[in-house]
């Protein structure tokens, strides 16, 4: 049996979970969220980009309490998304503000 | 300065990932991806789910394998998707096959 996930296979996803270290400055978590989505605009290659902070009640967070939703063309796109200079200075500056990430693409 | 986040907050994304136990049977994977599309037709309060197996190549995934995103209208349709019967009876399934899962939802 075919199933949905058979027939649609044309956006690459990319999905990025953040939880911050404890005690973090609310201020620096905005300055985070308005430079990862200021990201869709610097660099072209990303399709789409969407947003936001977990509301669950399931108590499966695993502590993430972030969530971006970055959409690419293909895996080329998304490996040059990696490497790009843009995203390399936000990655340098979150660092030290990362308790984890993760990190997940798949096709949708 | 406003961000993209600020204006489309339309839709409910509850994101599921999950890693299996080691050495568990592709049939069984097979079997769970199956009945979690299936979802989205047994329960009409799902508006849209898309799904796909993890391709990333940074080795962030924290372990998962497999990303499953449903959309609901609200938190009203989202909180009765969670105790539906259906939803309940998967939920059941893949217990004893699961190591770890990660549940956020977040409005986009």
């Amino acid at each position: 049996m075919k199933t949905e996930n058979d027939s649609k296979k044309t956006r690459l996803r990319h999905l990025v979970l953040f939880k911050f270290n404890e005690g973090i400055d609310i201020s620096i978590i905005r300055e985070i969220e308005k430079r990862f989505a200021l990201l869709k605009h610097e660099i072209t290659l990303v399709k789409d980009l969407e947003w936001g902070t977990n509301i669950s009640k399931e108590g499966l967070s695993n502590g993430f309490t972030h969530c971006f939703m970055l959409s690419f063309e293909d895996e080329k796109d998304r490996d040059a998304y990696i490497i790009h200079p843009k995203h390399q200075m936000f990655v340098a500056f979150i660092k030290a503000y990362l308790d984890k990430a993760c990190v997940v693409d798949y096709w949708a």
